[in-house]
């Protein structure tokens, strides 16, 4: 299919903006052909006002007929899967095997958000019934209804999973929200393709204009002018601290305030303990080195820093672990930005402190491709410097030696808020580590034990969030069934007799 | 018991401040002769790293131990009823029957967190078991955590039932966050007497010292630096939209974001179809204005806005409702201020259109007391003027007479969020009314039919709170067991032994 490079406002391709600009390819290192036109205001405000008049008539349609939709959607991006994964790779420099895992895992996603909407009692309906041996009460009915239009950003690592059709999308779209996407600049593409499976979902299953729009935009301007529109009622992000930030900021002046759910991602410590090591240094060495560099680094569970005692073992973990991350070889990130910010970020941790000892730091290319890269440094100076706790978005980690597990401790205790942490250590030490599991369970969404991070299963027991700046509330979790609960609040209905109540609720 | 006036941090009694201030008894026009001392920085301080340094234990003890602990604060709070109740009428101008009424409340939401906790399933605990099978994927359990110490606010409007051991605190406290209470400068004595209930309770059954604090201000400075302070983690509020308004920019402006939860009011609007009055024109009337003014109108659920369509019953039902009002006559309000302001709001109102028909408006004494009012509007005035969707807090009520039921159904589609909407229909006319229900459904936290919203039932069907500004967060209530959700959140524990998991999750 040919790729405009046009907005969907509603089911109508619109290019009124004057902000151009195109997609690249890091594989093959060229711009893509593409112009994608930028939505303006008129366009902006055209696809809230079609959402909003969308929302009342979406939100009381059966449960049946949106979880259609949403499998209509699946079917949809599943016919043009070969265009989709074509274009995807183009623009990511990831592989088709990623391209198609990612697919896959976008329609799971809209088919497990379907069953729940279907199955489960997610409205968390409760009725009590008037009790009329006491004072005369009235039967009370609570139940869950959405919020209204969402906003939700593409993520410039996963294009399909959380982008146009992924998680945040599909959560909303499935419990009644309209949403409308501001696609990431650095695969338009992929998030036009996809959009047109939506739109061609919406119209075959009979659902209200507006209930979907996707809008382009290069700048910041668009996308802050979204969130802070009075139509705009929840906000869904993936993707970096400053960007999160930047838009929460602008959701915090707004005169109404509204929910706003962003994933920023984290440097996802892992603790391993010495025993651990003594038992398995290779093993360990290979299971996290792998994580560290999968995808090049570009998962928000990438895990960036390494929390080790410094005994016998640990240098031949550092060796081993070595080995591993060089043996990985180079690997193409997804874009140029993305590459000059891990040079930047990489080097910038590197500069920090002298005595920062660079086991794996090669010259880079021209081109899109980087290598893994791995620091050691003291705890004190781990400490001293705030800035070794930002993460580097790409396959670094910084491996921390630590004199006892006590210190290990006290570094997690001021460590900022993370997606997850992991534990390493033999099932003989349950008793030592639990201490550093309090510490852990302030700081998590998700701890693990002898298990790394990357790998972020799509299920009810999930929790991808954590506190603050992992996620901006630590409440809800963006993956799994549960990340619907970010876009619904309670209702409840007083006094209603039954008959009419069954009319007005679902 | 004797009333220091100090404050309680953690268990010990402190008064550094130099701020000082006296309670007043508005059934007697005096003022009350403790002199409270307002808590300073660094008592506030003390009081927030004790909070900090009790999280962990707290957190971590068992259900049953920490519904020991609530069902205990309610044994000492009965132990001093005599004396809680004397202060509680000195300091409200409120009678015995309603202190005791609410006295009872705070006892029973005392007992409803503390069954919660120990039987149900409140911490959402899912096991996703590990499927052989297919890929190995490791198990996941997801549970809810606490987030940390919290901030209450104590409510003017009720001084026990929403107050230091009043719902916010007793459901922060039921899942494990410790509790620092700002207490009322109108209640400050009240106040007092409870926290020593709590401070006992907490003695009695072990708890860290901490887990409670009480700190007295007068002026606002001390509330905007306890919810700025990084360790209070979240923030529960009862009181008027320019108070919360005020905490929430606060709140906005940390550098770490926390869950702040403000239930602020409104006018509760009570749509009335002529087909309800032409058959129940004077048990509406009696209904109605009773709920306008019960309490002095001092409730959050007061029905402020009333909107009718100028029909031949309309007229008569403002004779009847007059009659009603009139016939409740004087009640004592809380405290010269709010006297003060709703003399000045409900004039305020009044004057905003000349048109306006005052129909319940006596001269106004130099006491405490005041007589309820009502005022009568077109639609066309009503939308004119958005300061009449300004809450008077007190018995006032605003009628508004639209032309027919689309008119209503415009009106109620501009209106700003609610705690609560009203209908009262005849249940011949339930197909007239399902546009008004579908406009409604996006405006309030609860609908009724043919009731009124004073009267906020304690269960887990009440939704008490709404979309802003009802409430800053309308994915929440403040009433009933579901109330604890706004102080936990998720975490999930990967790949961890079955006999580790149990030693490290309740």
């Amino acid at each position: 299919m040919e790729i405009t490079g046009k907005n969907f406002i509603g089911d109508r391709l619109s290019s009124l903006g004057e902000e151009h600009y195109k997609t690249f390819d890091s594989l093959r290192n060229v711009e893509n052909k593409t112009l994608f036109i930028s939505a303006n205001t008129k366009e902006l405000e055209e696809a809230v006002t079609l959402a909003d008049a969308a929302f009342p008539i979406y939100r009381d349609l059966s449960d049946t007929k949106r979880a259609f939709f949403l499998k209509t959607i699946g079917d949809e991006i599943l016919k043009i899967s070969e265009d989709l994964i074509d274009i995807y790779c183009r623009e990511t420099g990831l592989d088709v095997e990623r391209a198609t895992a990612e697919r896959d895992r976008t329609l799971f996603q809209l088919q497990l958000f379907a069953k729940t909407i279907e199955t489960e009692n997610w409205r968390n309906k409760i009725t009590k019934t008037a009790q009329p041996d006491i004072t005369p009460k009235p039967t009370l009915t609570k139940t869950n209804i959405p919020l209204g239009p969402i906003a939700v950003f593409g993520a410039s690592n996963f294009p399909l999973a959380y982008s146009t059709a992924g998680g945040d999308t599909a959560s909303a779209l499935a419990v009644g929200c309209p949403v409308i996407v501001k696609s990431h600049p650095m695969h338009s593409g992929t998030g036009e393709v996809v959009a047109t499976a939506i739109i061609r979902a919406a119209q075959k299953t009979g659902m209200p204009n507006g209930v979907f729009s996707n809008l382009n935009a290069k700048s910041y301007q668009l996308s802050h002018d979204l969130v802070r529109h009075p139509k705009i009622k929840a906000v869904g992000f993936t993707g970096s601290f400053s960007g999160g930030n930047a838009l929460q900021k602008t959701v915090f002046n707004r005169e109404e305030p509204i929910p706003f759910f962003a994933e920023m991602g984290s440097i996802n410590p892992i603790a391993i303990l010495p025993q651990a090591l003594e038992n398995d240094c290779q093993k360990i060495a290979d299971r996290i080195g792998n994580s560290i560099a999968l995808g090049a680094g570009q998962f928000c569970t990438q895990p960036g820093l390494l929390l080790t005692v410094d005994e016998a073992h640990t240098d031949q973990f550092i060796v081993e672990l070595t080995k591993v991350l060089k043996g990985l070889g180079q690997q193409c990130m997804i874009n140029p930005e993305l590459k000059k910010n891990y040079i930047r970020q990489s080097d910038k941790i590197n500069r920090l402190e002298k005595s920062i000892q660079i086991l794996s730091h090669k010259a880079q290319w021209d081109n899109q491709f980087v290598e893994p890269k791995l620091s050691v440094i003291s705890a004190d100076q781990f400490i001293a410097y705030p800035q070794f706790q930002e993460e580097v978005f790409g396959p670094f980690s910084l491996l921390v030696k630590c004199k006892n597990l006590k210190e290990i401790e006290r570094l997690v205790f001021n460590l900022k808020g993370q997606l997850t942490g992991s534990i390493f250590a033999p099932k003989t030490h349950y008793k030592s580590i639990l201490p550093l599991i309090q510490v852990f369970k302030s700081k998590v969404g998700r701890l693990l034990f002898n298990d790394v991070p990357t790998g972020v299963e799509v299920t009810a027991a999930m929790t991808h969030g954590g506190p603050y700046p992992a996620s901006s509330d630590s409440r809800f979790t963006a993956v799994g069934p549960g990340s619907i609960y970010r876009w619904l609040r309670p209702i409840t209905f007083q006094n209603w007799p039954k008959e009419l109540l069954k009319k007005i609720i679902n």
